[in-house]
Formats: C-alpha cells, sequence, structure tokens
C-alpha cells in the first residue's frame, strides 16, 4: 500500500507527523509520502536521526492551509495546499489512502470534491471511536451532516458496519440507533422512520442504543444525525477533560497527597490506558471514493503512525469498494430518485458556500 | 407555602420521602402535604423518631403508580394515585407546589393532564441542572419534547431564564442556544430559525453555545430540543458513573493502595462534593399552570428536603405566573396561530397514547 500522509496538518506538523510516517515505514513494507515543503521535511527527517528509509518519500506541496481557514474557500485558494496535493495522489491512483492530522473541515472538503461520492451515498460520513471497557463503539456521523433523514441514518450505518468488520475486526457489528428509550415507538420522526429501515438494510440491527448503552458496548456501530453525534463528541470531551482536571487539582492538595499518589500511579496509568485514544490511530471519512483518515489535530508520532496503518488496513479491506458493493445490493436504502438528489444538490451547495 | 408531597413515589419510598419532607417542615413555616397511603406513612413518622411536626400533614391516596406502568395509562386507571391526588392538591389550590421522586413521565402526566398548559406555552418543558466548577448550568428540554420547532425551543429559552432568574438566583441569566458551531449560520435547520428568533425572546440571549462550553459555563440556561437534552444527559450520567467506577477498580489493585486511597480521602470527597446533585434537589416540570417538581428516583431524605425547598421558591416566587406574563408580552413567539395549534394537539395526542 502506498499512504498519503499531509505532513503540514496538525498543531505538532511538520516534527511529529514526519517521526510517525518513520516509525511506520521501519516496520512496513507500505509506502509512506510525506506531502508538504520538501526542504522542510527533509529537514525534519535528518533531525529525527533515524536515517532515510527507502520507503519513505517526499512530494513537494507548497501551500498550508490553516485551522483557521474556512475550509471550502482555502480549497479553491489554495490548490496546491499539502492536503489537496495528498488526496489528489489517491484520486490519480499514485496512493491508496490518504491521512491528515490537519483541518477536519479541510480534509473532509478535499475528500468530497477531490474524491467525489460514491454512487448512492448521498453524504459521506466521519465516525468517532468512543472507548469502553470491552472495546470501542463507533459512532457516526460526528461531523456536520446536519438535517439527516432516514435513509442517510441508514447509509451510516452500513459504511460503519463495513468499516467495524473489515478494518477493526468485530465480527458481525451489531448496529444500534441512538434514541432516548429502547422501545420501537421511541424517539423524534427521523429515529422512528429510520428504526425501520434499518430493519432492511443488510446489516445486524440490534434496535435502539440510549446514550449510557453506548458506553456499556450494547452495540459496535451507533448511528445518529450529525447534530447530536457532534454534540454528544464534544460534549465527551469537555467532560473527560474537566473530571480529570478536577482529580488532579483535589487530589493533589495536603502534605500527604504526593506520596500517596506516587504510590497510585499504577493505578493511574490502568486507568489513562482505558482512555488512549491514540491507538485508534484516527477516523475514516466513508462514502467518498477512496480512503481518506481524519486523525486529531494534537495528534503525536504514535497516533500518526496508528493513523496510517488504519489508512493501510482500509486501503487492503477496499473499503471504498465494499460500499459501493452494498450501494448495489440495496438500490432502494441507496440510490434515492430525484428529490433525495435535489437535496443532495441543495447540501453540497450549502456545504460549498457555508 | 404548601407543598404536597407523593410519598409513595421513588426508590426509597415512603421512608426516606417522609424523613425529607419532616427534616424540612422542622426548619421550615411552610405546610408539608405528604400524599399516600396514609397508615403506612404514619408509621415511618413514628419511626424516624424526631416526632410528628404541626406543619406536616397527611393526606390519604390508596393507589401507587409504579416506574413500570405506562404514565399517560396509568393516570386513567389510577385515579387515586398518590402522584395524582397530590398534583390534584395544587390544581384546587389546596398546595402550592407539588414534589415526586416517583416515575417522571407519570409526574409530568399528572401536570399536563391536571393541572394544564399556560396558554401560549404549546410544550412544557423539563430542564436538568449540569454542574460546572463555577455554578450550575441548566440544559432544557431533557425531558420528551422531540421534534421540536423554532418557537418551542425560544419558549423552553424564557421558562429557563425565568427559573435560572428568579429561584436559582442568577441575575440576568446567560442564555445560549446548544450548537455544532460557534458561527451564527452553524446547525442544523431548527438550530438555525431558533438563532434568528432568540435574539428577539426578552431574554440575554448569547448565541450559540458548543457541548463543550456547557462545562466551562458560558451560559446559565442553554436550549435545545428534546431529542439532544435527553442523549445528552444520559451519556453524562453514563460516562460519569463510568469513570467513577473505573477509576474505582484501577486504583484498588496492589497492596498499599488502600494505605493510599485512605490518605487521599479529603481529594476524594472534595471531588464528590463537586458532583452533589443532592443539593439542587430537583427540576421543575416549567408551562404547566402550577408548580410541579419532578426529583431524582433515588432521592434519599436530603435531596427530598432540597426538593421541598425548590417547589417552595418557585411557588412564592410566582414561576407560572412570570411564565404567564412573558407569553402576553411576546405573542408572536408564545401563540402561534392555528397551523401550531393543530401541531400541539397531534403532539398532545401522541403523548396520551405513546
Amino acid at each position: 500500500m502506498r499512504i498519503a500522509v499531509d505532513a503540514m496538518g496538525g498543531d505538532h506538523a511538520p516534527q511529529e507527523i514526519v517521526r510517525g510516517a518513520i516509525d511506520y515505514a521501519s516496520s512496513s513494507t507500505d509506502e509512506v509520502i510525506l506531502v508538504g515543503d520538501s526542504a522542510r521535511l527533509e529537514r525534519e527527517i535528518a533531525a529525527y536521526g533515524k536515517g532515510h528509509p527507502p520507503n519513505v518519500r517526499v512530494v513537494h506541496a507548497q501551500d498550508v492551509i490553516e485551522m483557521g481557514d474556512h475550509p471550502a474557500t482555502a480549497l479553491r485558494a489554495k490548490p496546491r495546499a499539502s492536503i489537496v496535493v495528498a488526496t489528489d495522489l489517491v484520486r490519480d491512483e499514485a496512493a491508496d489512502a490518504v491521512i491528515s492530522a490537519g483541518s477536519t473541515g479541510a480534509t473532509m472538503a478535499a475528500a468530497v470534491f477531490r474524491l467525489g461520492r460514491i454512487k448512492g451515498i448521498d453524504r459521506p460520513a466521519l465516525p468517532a471511536h468512543m472507548l469502553t471497557p470491552t472495546g470501542p463503539v463507533m459512532l457516526l456521523d460526528v461531523g456536520a451532516n446536519v438535517d439527516s433523514d432516514a435513509e442517510n441514518l441508514v447509509q451510516y450505518a452500513a459504511m460503519g458496519a463495513i468499516f467495524a468488520e473489515h478494518v477493526l475486526h468485530v465480527e458481525s457489528p451489531r448496529v444500534g440507533l441512538l434514541n432516548i428509550g429502547a422501545e420501537v415507538e421511541k424517539g423524534d420522526s427521523l429515529a422512528r422512520e429510520a428504526h425501520e429501515k434499518l430493519a432492511d438494510a443488510g446489516i445486524r440491527f440490534v434496535g435502539n442504543v440510549e446514550a449510557h448503552d453506548m458506553i456499556d458496548h450494547r452495540a459496535d456501530v451507533v448511528v445518529c444525525d450529525g447534530f447530536v453525534g457532534n454534540v454528544v463528541i464534544k460534549f465527551f470531551e469537555g467532560i473527560t477533560s474537566f473530571i480529570f482536571r478536577a482529580l488532579r487539582e483535589d487530589l493533589q492538595q495536603g502534605p500527604i497527597a504526593p506520596l500517596a499518589l506516587l504510590a497510585l500511579r499504577p493505578g493511574f496509568d490502568r486507568m489513562k490506558a482505558r482512555f488512549d485514544y491514540e491507538r485508534y490511530g484516527g477516523a475514516p471519512l466513508l462514502g467518498v471514493r477512496g480512503v481518506s483518515i481524519v486523525t486529531h489535530g494534537r495528534a503525536k508520532a504514535r497516533m500518526i503512525e496508528n493513523a496510517i496503518r488504519v489508512g493501510s488496513e482500509a486501503a487492503r479491506a477496499g473499503v471504498p469498494d465494499l460500499i459501493a458493493e452494498w450501494t448495489r445490493e440495496h438500490p432502494a436504502l441507496a440510490h434515492r430518485g430525484v428529490r433525495s438528489r435535489i437535496a443532495a444538490r441543495l447540501h453540497r451547495e450549502r456545504t460549498r458556500t457555508a
């Protein structure tokens, strides 16, 4: 596999991106293509002191899309930005996957506009991994797919199930519908309509899942509208960081606290390992014609290395082809007639101007 | 003030309910009316050993609505249930507020059907208190008001602001709209429409608030559709209990862990105090013609005592009258023409049969 990496995106770019890429390449036969300011990348490679592995290649890109830039506008204004050049390598079949720790909006916009949507998928979706004691739960969409309709939710479900099975290696993944009650008739009009359609989607649909059920790992894949998913994931980040900050403040007071905390260090390390997001590397933008992995802006070398691994596995499994196959097998849920095509176009236009 | 308490509702009823009521009455001039099986309540009062305060009265009700009962059905089947009798005391002006730790659905249904809605309020809303380092944030609706429209959200905002100002004593409460971005144009169609109308609602609207902003206390009142609010609150309960359970498990391992944990006890107590929900007592069902306070099913005496205090303060402040006044001052946002009245009736009917 050939993995294009946007070496200029993310809080710790390019240093940590370069390091993650070299670490990955050193233990893999894949080719890693670092895309960005080539002079600077060569300097970072040299500075890391692990040599220049033969399977690490540098492709020059003169521009960078910054976090503050408006995604769609920046995409037009900077056609030579690293994320665009890296994505175009996938479009031109010179790479099998693209990875970025840069602006999520720009990475998604580049994938949607440069790779295009898979036929039958109205809206590409972005999942997030929620960690539970027994494994991750994929929640999608957490991107910006607001005002989803029932078919959108069914498509998220199918795409999430394909990724969970073929990349996360979950056998026959259980798919749930995020809802406010366990009973079939519960929820808003979207949830009630989606519930019916999910039963015929060729997936293992386990019914409604409440928010706390996710933490109990009642399903492997959970679908919801992007508004709800985005609220949940931002709330999750906010509340966990608040709790750990509060713990630190509250426990560090008093004369013997430092000693007691030292004694509990192994316990805190076990706790930290439970919330180890880095091992999941990143999340795939599902529904575009190619593999595009979005990783965290704060990603350091280890997480970048894992994100490249996820991209490689998704490309090897042929996730976009599997999704396309699902759309062909479920024409009623995938292709949605004139009204839906108009809705999809309006959505595209809104995405462009938003 | 005369406060009717459903003495039979909740996991620890009637014992803890009776205790909370006696504790409240001992330090207040309010009258507390315990509603339930009178013989049993008299026994509990005697068993508590603090005497029978003159301002605690018992009103007999022979039935109880159980947690598993369907709210609307149970309401019809058990007209002599404690929650119905207690709510009717408010309707008949024999009490100024009603408190229940029983089924939230039954308490809400009793309030809606026995007290009725305030004119101009289409849907009564239930808030939840989210604790932050600097004070609580009221999130509403977390009840079951799904498929809200923009006017509903504006009404939640006005009702939440009135409660925050007059009962929580927050001066000029900041009201935010839960959204997935800070910019005006962000969000789904509901959020974008509500954003416009909130500016003219006679409240201190501070704009969009993201989920993590709630934890940073960027607003005192945050409004959202009941589907989103219900998901957030259930997720919050799930994630906090998971983190604390995990901490216990992870920290208790190893020979010196018990001693170290003992040394950190004051720190853990400080942490526990941050998550002390009991002090807020309960949440008001806003928009009905009377004061109805829903408290937690697991509430013990201290929380019941606080819930009675909240009910007394809300009644003294005249919260329902203040809401009615707001609807008269904002006819465009409150009274919504024929189409809306039909929608409200359909919602009522769905609530009845759901």
